[in-house]
């Protein structure tokens, strides 16, 4: 789940020389265009083409999904003055954190949002964030599902509070956008769990216990995000350089608010889930136990008269006095019944009092 | 257990389109009308009622049960300041928090209290509340229950405490009660925790694994709601926006120390109820061991003797002399028996020694 | 082990409408007046009574034993200026704390004393304490032993510094006492683990898994109680009211490490009752592991033999050629135990290379 | 894996008898001089030849592997100023630490790398530094593998920044470097952990037990070295003492966010690893169930079975009427089967609403 | 483990009547006189002729070897102006501690070392010591083993740093003796985790189940200890009474790092430990699997053939034509074989299906 993309050991602060699986597709680049009467959506074909199509009056968003073509990534934070550490950390799989510079303000996250196709599918996204008074550019680090639909429709809607405020506030929009998608996540998982405890305490299988592991998995990844996260959102909140605005600091807020309870509920769930973990060990040796019960009962029931079965089956020489005059006698047989039922009721008896049956 | 609902991904803020399961009953708005000589309770049928029967010379407080229709929320939350954001909140899931406006106090808890038609039934839910000098407002995400009845009580009856004093003291009030619901519940999950000590010693069944994971369920909901709301209440002690009272204050603080003393409770509760999935375990391994023991006992001791009585049943031409003489020889069958008496006695003491029985 | 009373949800703050279990005792009052010359001890009917033999020359100690009586508690507490949210906490269940007021100081604790005349007996007890200048008074929640026999016994003799000291160093005599209580307890725990520890290795009991549970529910209260009353005596110790004189510190001092001393223990103790739970698990397990081998071990050392002489049982017409002709061999019979003895030594083999053996 | 080596316990402080195993490997000096335009690598004989081929006017590095001769280690680290106590580090196991003298400063980290040549092979290295103005000092406790590979290409290397730096930026990129190896470790723990759940669950083995705890042995390392490595970068990056300049700073920085991305990675890699050992005690459980599930099966339906063969296989005289007149009966024969073939059945629909087959 | 002895409860402070379990061997107490020039060990039969023997111009060092004699140590302790409730901690439990008085400082540690004849031998034993500017008082609760000959042969040979130094360098020396005294302790443990972990994969036996708790109590106890005593150490380095002498500190400091180093790895360990118990139990588990599938394969192989062989030994009347003529049929001995073999040969695919074999 954590896809880890690094800076090869060696190599240059700052070189963009990463290791690591990362996707071959080209990179999709975008540039939306927006102020309160006008609205496009460009679709660019390389850095160069985005940057020549900037419009200073206007607000603007560059958006790269899928980050394999490391040269242009190069190519657009130069221009707008990142420093080559943070393009390395563009590229690189990297926790949230939030940098401050005179040129704007630099920050990552990652997304985490639910892949409806799949049952339980969650994917998980590297977003980086560079804005300024008038641009936001953000680098997805996939170029699969667009996270980022709702925002752009209400970039398109004329009218909408987003279209009439400056680039800050598309920054907080996305932003929140991505926290925003940690809630159908922790519901999948919160339903999901209700199912499973209902599944392991009837039936522990070995599906059930992979699916467990996987929720574990998302709420271990969606811890390690969420924290910093709220770091990244405090500092925005403090953040006194200017770019971004009073105006933008309550919706900050509220977006900070949404992280901590994003945070609670997942720690619920992880000892929720480590609950189910117990739930499903309980469960098995529970089911072990019936099943030893019922061996145990069988076997200790017939096994002994199977014994005395055996003996009246030997064929000892009966013509000799000792030698199994039973046999012999009128109701040897008969006789051979009663025991077995005295052994067998003692038996059920004796059962019954270890409540075993 | 934890009833999520959201704002969809996507939306704009404080937009009022929900997701998450939600009851779709119609909700009830309710009016008190006090003062220290008079007291009325009136049903309204809709927001702007309510606001029309508002009376500034007296404390009011309008509780809305269900939150289903929005618009209603929107209409009263508006009425009395409360900003786009925090009308959000009231109709979602928030963890305990609180807001200061210059139009009064914004604040969000969760209420949990014993359903005690229910064996082990426990209410969750949601409780906003907007105070300014003469009016409370709350908001219940249900209309199921109602946890108000003795707060209700006490302000029909004249020259109480709460009569005389301003909509802070009712707030405190409403604030009290919530936190004086945690322990019944608390109770129930101490004297269920007892019983189940003894049950799962005696017989770990699945049922007792459920009510188990259930109380688990209950404390670490206590939990999530508990700390934060200790935080609310901290913010409410060191509030200076004028709308709580220095009166009021040592109530404050009196509700203060009975979070913190559910708090703790709660956690020794978590580690109790460890103990508890320990002991299922434990008694579960043991049963199985004692059901194993005794397999191996009635197993061991018959197996060598059936095989023994099979050995002289085998049908071996017995008048050639190699074969089984045994069964010509006049005692045989009492050496047979010998044999098989020795033998059991030997493992009688195997197992004596072993400790095994 | 944790007796929960508290306060009735929804009714008045400071109500002394309680709820939970209560012994219904008639409380015994006692006061005891003494300065450096003299010492008296006198039974007191009721509260009133124990107010009116109050001698403000000397030091006075009133304690109330069973709370069941609210009234009586109401009426003392009253006399000297406990505001009644005090009074609710005295007859409620509280954790350690401390409260200032300008005629004193007001604080609980709960107390832990060993019950020598059952095994592994722990008695839990709430103490309530306000003292001004020339007086003490204390409420036990309970009226069953009494763990301030040493305390009175140095009141009674004379020269003693308890003798010569102001009321502050009798309610620090009371504290230290009821921290001192913790050690006994502790030293229990400790030695009932060390036999454990050998129990559970040799032979794990269900009576073994109670004692740790029991040891578990000991350690987590002691925990609960000694945090806060740590911050209780830090607070004394910073006290400023005039109340706690400055000879009295060095022995609050004292007191705090001896609490801080008992928390060390008290949580290495439950890490080694953690342990021992994983003790008592693996010894189960090894046991029924033992028991499976010796099972497996007769097992499959007979079930193949049984079958072959079930083999030789069998009934086929012998006249036929193909059938059995071994029966009628004259070395059949030897030749079927060299097959079983060779058989059973390839056994014997296998579980020696196994090291089942 | 935590190799120990300590000053023997009552030895005077600084002393260099060390206890613990230690390599006897020769050490190897190695000095590296370089300016922007020039670069020279020289391999000396011992710490005397090391220091008399010092050039003050370029920047030099010397390297020194293997830590068995003390002696020079003392010659070499006296030379720079450094006191007795650190010496003694440097040939002792020490936490990361850092210290700042008038001299430079002096730092030690522990360096933890992939050794490709194993599978899942693990290098630990502790790592001593001292740096002043123009001169790194560093001492690696090992000889074997060589880590810094990449940093003495780049120092090769015409024009890179870090020939045209001074000591500080070569010292930070030798820890940069430390930190950079982590990645690779913490991917091949990713990689593995994804394997080895797909093993876990399907197949059980004591290999996978033991890589499991092989990873948690690197990940208790790993955490125990990145801490305090944190709060060293940290101290340098708030150095005042002028021997860490202005333009290092930013890069130290970047250093700080990938340590703690580290810690972040390896405390989610924990939590993962103990699932997995969940997975692991659930696999097991889950075969050993089926395996008894299928012995429980075929014993409970072959046992009666047998034991009702047995009964017809008794040699009763059959002419006296009462004993077994079955055998006689012209159907006696189809009867049993016709027994046998309805317990059978009965047994098959037990088992299915039991769910075990 | 815990040695607890403490202070009857009731009894008044500073009172020396302890309880718990002491040793009665006579104290030994030991006087060593020393300058740069001279060094005397003197032993005293008690505290008076060791205060006689004080020579005030020169360092002493008074060592007391077990604490059963409180008189004694009462007498010194009072010599030196210690107050009666250090004298209290003296003989009774304590945690590591200090305590300033214008007469000198007062400390408390305890010890662990390695009593190198026993395997996995600890030795604890509590130190207290007192020193002010030429003399040091120590008190160690135990006469056993000596833990202090280092130091006592660095004090007899001239020209050491220690006989040059005043008492505090005396009493730094003892505590740095008493915290290097924990790695050999430290890697005790890891040795035996190393040998643990190869045996416990193998065969986990009932012993090494011993030695992992003997281990975790070890580290327990070590963790009891080591945090206070950093918070020691780190008031030594912060003193200001002038006691502590500025040269002293570097020393201090050293001890401060070895004493966090001992902390992080006794952590680790602990670590590993748990991880060990969770490989026992795995093991445990492996082990019992591996016995059931033996148990199972033989079973579910013969049993049913078993029945077959039962089947056909059965007595039924075969005049009759419908009982049994397989008996009387050419080949009926040779089918069943062939039967035989073909329920063998399936159940072999069987197993191999599942993996059993």
């Amino acid at each position: 789940m954590i896809k880890l993309i690094y800076h090869k050991p060696g190599t240059a602060p700052a070189s963009l020389q990463v290791e690591g699986s990362m996707e071959t597709m080209p990179p999709v680049i975008n540039l939306i265009r927006y102020d309160e009467t006008t609205y496009e959506e460009i679709s660019c074909g390389d850095a160069a083409s985005a940057i020549g199509q900037l419009d200073r009056r206007k607000m603007n968003w560059i958006n790269v999904e899928g980050l394999h073509d490391t040269e242009n990534v190069r190519i657009l934070a130069s221009h707008f003055g990142l420093n080559p550490l943070m393009i390395e950390d563009i590229v690189t799989t990297q926790r949230p954190k939030i940098e401050e510079t005179d040129k704007g303000i630099f920050l990552i996250t990652t997304m985490i949002y639910r892949d409806t196709e799949q049952s339980l599918g969650v994917e998980v996204e590297q977003l980086s964030m560079f804005f300024n008074k008038n641009t936001v550019l953000t680098f997805q680090s996939e170029n699969r599902k667009d996270p980022f639909t709702g925002v752009r429709k209400r970039l398109a809607q004329q009218g909408t509070l987003i279209r009439k405020s400056a680039a800050d506030f598309l920054a907080y929009a996305l932003l929140d956008n991505a926290i925003d998608h940690f809630f159908p996540v922790l519901e999948m998982i919160g339903t999901e769990s209700e199912t499973l405890e209902e599944n392991l305490i009837r039936n522990p299988t070995k599906a059930a216990l992979k699916d467990l592991f996987q929720n574990k998995r998302v709420l271990l990844e969606m811890r390690r995000i969420a924290w910093p996260l709220r770091e990244v959102i405090g500092h925005l909140l403090r953040d006194d350089s200017g770019y971004v605005k009073e105006s933008t600091r309550i919706f900050l807020k509220d977006c900070n608010d949404h992280v901590t309870q994003a945070i609670d509920i997942a720690e619920s769930f992880r000892d929720l889930t480590a609950g189910l973990m117990d739930i499903y060990h309980s469960s098995l040796s529970f089911r072990t136990n019936e099943i030893m019960r019922v061996l145990t009962l069988v076997s200790t029931f017939f096994i002994p008269l199977t014994f005395l079965a055996g003996v009246y089956g030997m064929n000892f020489n009966t013509e000799k006095p000792w030698n199994m005059p039973e046999l012999n006698w009128a109701y040897g047989y008969p006789a051979f019944w009663v025991v077995v039922l005295l052994t067998a009721g003692g038996m059920l008896l004796f059962f019954r009092r270890k409540k075993w049956l």
